[in-house]
């Protein structure tokens, strides 16, 4: 695929710092699960890549949940005896506790001190704290700033409005031939967090955007949701569609220095998994694979038993086990240009495989054909065209119908995209048939 | 379950004791495959718990094989030239070969020696010998013992005798809310050897003990019975019971110091070999898990190709692979009250899981249910609070019909009993259901 | 089975020693893929066993192959200005380009070197080069030689044919009681090269001579065959003959001082896979299983998917990757008349096993048979009685009529010659029974 013109990149490293000067400009938004901040966010995605927005009232029942009042915020702030703003929620959005309802005092520290938030271990960074679910206010500050406070009273202000409104969430939906989906979920809930999940949202953008031009097989759904409600909501208000979905890949924390982690879909072996699984075998970086278990971002609910689709998760340092999670460190410099470029290419890749993932029938299936005289079997040959060769065998040895590309790669050892150079080149000579049926049987009507 | 004060003990140390000193009492016993010794066992076991003793005639055919004449023994002697006893059945047991025919002559060391067994690498243990089916006669000694003997006539005494009689074993049955059976099976034939297997004896009368005041689902049957012919009897006289048996268990040298053993049924992955497998993995204690063999003890014979039940075996050292196997260094010493207590608890948490495995059906499986509202996640919590929640998540997730509790035990890699608990609260909170079957079907009409 | 005698030999040192010397004689004939010379060789093996030669003409269509016209060689070289041949086919028959069209001519060496082939990494080495389907002249020479030419002008001279002529393959085909095949095909095209594959060609050829005076289940067919093409030929001609084929071996390069290398079929756990690796793993050498792949040598044509025939690849060093592979170090001296013996053992022991797979019915399911009634169980014995005895158990156990002899010794680990033995004895003495179906069904209309 024509990936990087369809960006506007050169190459991966102009894809890379693109992607990364987006995060810089979402990144002082203060979003939550509702109101101005992540209706602000879709619509700066929307800018970029055709973006529906849904907007679903507070009340509303979704399966088991309720959407929630919406949040807003102006202003935050701690002030001391003297009118001095000890903690001021222009300097940070994380300062705010997300969600918490209005508060206008004035109280002793130590009365104080129940609602504030820090990290002992970290003396400098401010922790992320919410409580969407039950009525609270709070503070969260770094620790020195917790130990310079001296006794005495402080006046404390949330100006925070917690009302009926709006759950919004945006869809890019790509139609391909076929109206079996592939999903793409990203949340996009948190404020000044930029590997969780700012990384998400751009790789996921920009990849819309390199779809967005392209012939393809499948549909394509990019959700940008908050988190948990949002999955929730969608599921809810789909489920008629959900049947669609063949594939999907929740991403988030993608974009700071650490290798690879995918986590598999319940089902463990979906096409999906075996496809991220080939991808990052070959990606050059170091990667593992993880099982599925229920606690994690929005598979959770993608996985739930009464839908079990087939939706991994893509990760580079894993949530929650890196100390910068859910604090002020994980920020503009937590995440690399480079490192965003590098998902997105496993991304395309692993759609690459996805789309291409066919099945073929050699049309000389006794003995092999004589590729010599077709000019596939090179007299002579360095390392590549060796490759190109023993791509060219494992697909006629294992073009019976019954093995798909990916299939021959996963068994070959060989990188799917010679296993797709070898079967075009074959087909082309006529040595090869397409099998009327994909790798996972759909329905194609578009 | 409430499994020690159902034996009387306040604690495991108490048990261990308690086990330790019942032990002692049947330790001087001269036990064989029939006769009076273990018919005075069976009588001890049955002072405690309900035992129905079963008598065989001599001559009976089972199966391939004959019921043995029975044997008795009231004295045993080897007398030198000076009336002096230098070997005598009154200090051990074992001093005699057991099954010896009975033996009134004097004759030269020479020809003796042919009658004396020892073992030449442990100077001053006495071996343990039997000829059950082959009439001979001899004595075991020490080598020490032997090395002492000088040359000359010996005056030699078997006072056995070996006549028409009967084969006994007991069984306690213990009836459940099913008629399908678990089955205890251990070998009660030997004469003054503390780990082969009394150690089998005790805790199994104490583990029928402890359920014996329990709501059931499976019915009981623990078998005290003579290795090999008692075995084949009882099955061939309960052929028609033989498909009720579910799940089994021999015990055999359960008290020593070593780690524990569990040796597959022949099948490999029956659900009691699971439910061990899982049972010790989280037991604290060293573990392996060994593949079946066609020898052993009476696993032999409920894993032959005609039953092919599901019965493994638990072991701690393992039968032949210890020194003191077979000898008179297999004392009372040589079984330690703690081990017993570990095997006991190892057996009951066992039960608890074949009891317990049952798959339930999640009310709410489209998406995470709200756990927040309902209490049960907590918004704050240490470890352990983390650990019933994953182990909630875990069970909402797999509740799909499919999944029995020990499946999703053994993918989580949570134990049993956290899973069991968050089962128990989410059915009590409305989120499961029972699924009528159980893990492994059976016939519910006890 | 009584091989060393068939072969006339009193021990498998004779018989290493015997297939030698046979390769010796073999050793100086310049083969190829046609002509005299694969004629010749042919004729030499038609001495020793009973040969079957077919002769197909030049031009007969074989699926997508053509077959060649002829070659043949009288005499090449390349001589000086002073009239000195300095590359001179007569010392060596890989010194001229195997196939190479007739040439006679005066050049520079500037333009000779187009034409000449050598190994910089070994200065002594002489390659092996072939241009069967691309008409080319050619010298392989030391890399010494070349670098002792002085410039000037050099005569050339390939006194070649190349003409319609006819394709020779051997075939010995020795009747079974079943129509059921075994095929054993070794290539026999190469000139001198010992390793690759006159180790082939008489390790193949006594193992026909041993099978032929013996009492057989299976029908054998051993192929003599210029590769590829000739595999390609016979499967062409032989299309209904190949479902018969229950079995297969390709031997190849099995006379170094290597250890074993079974690269599996495509199958990857046909009868022939597992046979071959039981064998292997009891065979006292150190061997290693490889995963098939589409290239190699003739299992490429049988293993082709619209054969996908049950014939896997015995070697010692693979193919390709030892240094002296297709190169004149590749002489009488790399190959040893103990690793020839050692193959041929591995080869009988394989067909032992092919043999005799068969499955049993335990007549005495229920519980253990009493063996010692029927002197089976010993009641002292030693290592060798142990082990007998423990095959007996395995056997006895597991001939539920769902096991093979194979099976058993799989899951025992012990040697197939054991159970095999194990199961004559049970057999002898009635508790077996055999079962009326081979491990693989077959049709048994010889």
């Amino acid at each position: 695929m024509d990936l990087l013109s369809q960006i506007g990149c050169r190459d991966w490293e102009e894809a890379g710092r693109k992607m990364h000067e987006f995060a810089s400009e979402l990144f002082p938004i203060c979003r939550s699960i509702t109101g101005d901040g992540i209706r602000q966010t879709l619509a700066m995605i929307g800018d970029r890549i055709p973006l529906e927005i849904s907007s679903v009232p507070s009340g509303t029942e979704v399966f088991d949940w309720t959407v929630p009042k919406e949040w807003n915020i102006r202003d935050a702030f701690i002030q001391d005896a003297r009118g001095q703003r000890v903690v001021d929620f222009r300097n940070c959005n994380l300062h705010v506790l997300n969600y918490s309802v209005p508060v206008h005092s004035t109280m002793p520290l130590e009365e104080l001190r129940k609602h504030l938030f820090t990290i002992p271990e970290h003396h400098d960074w401010i922790p992320y704290r919410t409580s969407y679910y039950k009525p609270e206010w709070g503070f969260c500050l770094s620790h020195r700033q917790l130990e310079s406070l001296r006794d005495g009273d402080y006046s404390v202000r949330i100006d925070s409005s917690l009302e009926d409104g709006r759950l919004n969430y945006g869809e890019c939906y790509l139609r391909g031939r076929s109206s079996d989906e592939v999903l793409i979920s990203v949340h996009a809930c948190h404020p000044s967090l930029a590997n969780d999940n700012l990384s998400g949202v751009v790789v996921s953008a920009f990849l819309a955007k390199a779809l967005s031009g392209q012939e393809l097989h499948y549909s394509y759904r990019f959700l940008f949701i908050p988190g948990t409600i949002g999955a929730i909501t969608w599921l809810a208000r789909n489920q008629e569609r959900v049947q669609r979905i063949r594939h999907g890949l929740v991403l988030t924390c993608v974009g700071d220095s650490g290798g690879f982690h995918y986590k598999r879909s319940r089902r463990g072996d979906a096409e999906i998994d075996r496809a991220v699984a080939h991808v990052l075998r070959h990606c050059g970086e170091s990667s593992e694979m993880l099982e599925f278990s229920p606690y994690g971002y929005d598979e959770r609910q993608y996985c739930s038993p009464g839908f079990n689709l087939p939706v991994g998760c893509l990760m580079r340092s894993v949530w929650g086990s890196f100390p910068e999670y859910h604090t002020s460190a994980d920020n503009l410099d937590f995440i690399k240009p480079q490192q965003l470029a590098r998902t997105l290419r496993v991304c395309a890749d692993t759609i690459d495989v996805l789309e291409n993932n066919r099945r073929y029938v050699n049309q000389s299936p006794f003995c092999e054909p004589q590729l010599g005289k077709r000019g596939l079997y090179p007299s002579t040959g360095g390392a590549g065209l060796a490759d190109a060769l023993s791509a060219r065998l494992w697909v006629l040895n294992l073009s019976d119908g019954q093995h798909s590309l990916l299939d021959i790669g996963e068994r070959s050892g060989l990188p799917f995209s010679s296993i797709k150079e070898a079967a075009d080149t074959l087909l082309a000579g006529g040595l090869l048939a397409l099998s009327p049926e994909r790798a996972e049987h759909s329905s194609d009507t578009a």
